[in-house]
């Protein structure tokens, strides 16, 4: 049965890294719509302001619900930091990590809320000793897209994707041919 | 343990439908390297040439191996129709379709080849009635590459993410902390 949101104990956020203005507009609108979609409590872009991307993940979230949360602009250094500070982990998605299914399970076994870098093109070289796991959704070239939705897929133990959001007013019906959505 | 692809009895092939260049260059060579890594056969680009977008995969596919292929140019409908004649069946990705956990196993049991589309913005509103199968990775806004990450992951039972590849050139080691490259 599809239920709200945050049985697990920790939080996920995502830390979106490298994003740059235009070039990556739509690719960090997919890491942010996915990372609402699959559970992740929310999204910091790291270093760059983006109000526009803000303003309109904002409004996907007030439309179709949850408590999903973006924040812009501060440098990745702190975000980092401070997280650790706080008690918290770091996994960073990356083709040469380890492979997802060797690692999944510790990740899941450790209590601490997990900040999940994602970056586009290049990340700088000391994220892979920062992070406390290196995760490859497959070590072969992949989307952050994708790498991102399928860990936290296996992360969530494939349970999120009929999930029903708090306070949604915009809420799709699935229909096996055509369009059903409703508007509260 | 990692074996060589190919394990399932059908096809698997991608069908991307309305990409613009350059609007789509990134978000289709995401899709693009999300199939090949997640164990699909290939991915026709419909209705456009991009020449860049075939070299740039088909560089990929002869680095990191495999048989990935690659086409582009095609009318939609024509690609569509022949996959039809030849037996094939039609899963269309949408977030107003059914639930994946619901329909997985109908279209793990068929054997016939599967063609899977996915769109870039809107798709035309025939492919809601010509598709076998609707298929939401979540009812939510999500990517279209994510949604066919996680879909094939499924499809496949999360079998894909050790994959090895045969006639690879380069070859990602899984490492904890670092990079790890072999060139063959």
């Amino acid at each position: 049965m599809p239920t709200t949101r945050s049985r697990q104990k920790f939080r996920v956020m995502v830390l979106r890294i490298g994003h740059r203005i235009p070039r990556d507009d739509r690719v960090t609108t997919h890491v942010c719509l996915t990372a609402r979609s699959l559970g992740a409590d929310g999204v910091y872009i790291a270093d760059v302001q983006d109000r526009e991307l803000v303003e309109r993940m904002n409004r996907v979230a007030q439309e179709f619900g949850g408590n999903f949360t973006i924040e812009a602009g501060k440098p990745w250094r702190s975000t980092v930091n401070e997280w650790r500070r706080g008690g918290g982990r770091i996994v960073h998605l990356t083709a040469y990590g380890l492979p997802l299914p060797k690692v999944v399970a510790s990740i899941r076994r450790s209590g601490a809320d997990k900040l999940v870098i994602v970056g586009a093109e290049k990340v700088p070289g000391e994220i892979y000793g920062l992070a406390d796991w290196n995760v490859a959704v497959t070590n072969q070239p992949i989307s952050e897209v994708s790498a991102l939705g399928i860990f936290l897929d296996w992360l969530f133990r494939h349970s999120r994707l009929e999930e029903r959001y708090p306070n949604a007013r915009i809420q799709i019906i699935p229909t096996a041919h055509g369009k059903n959505v409703v508007r509260n």
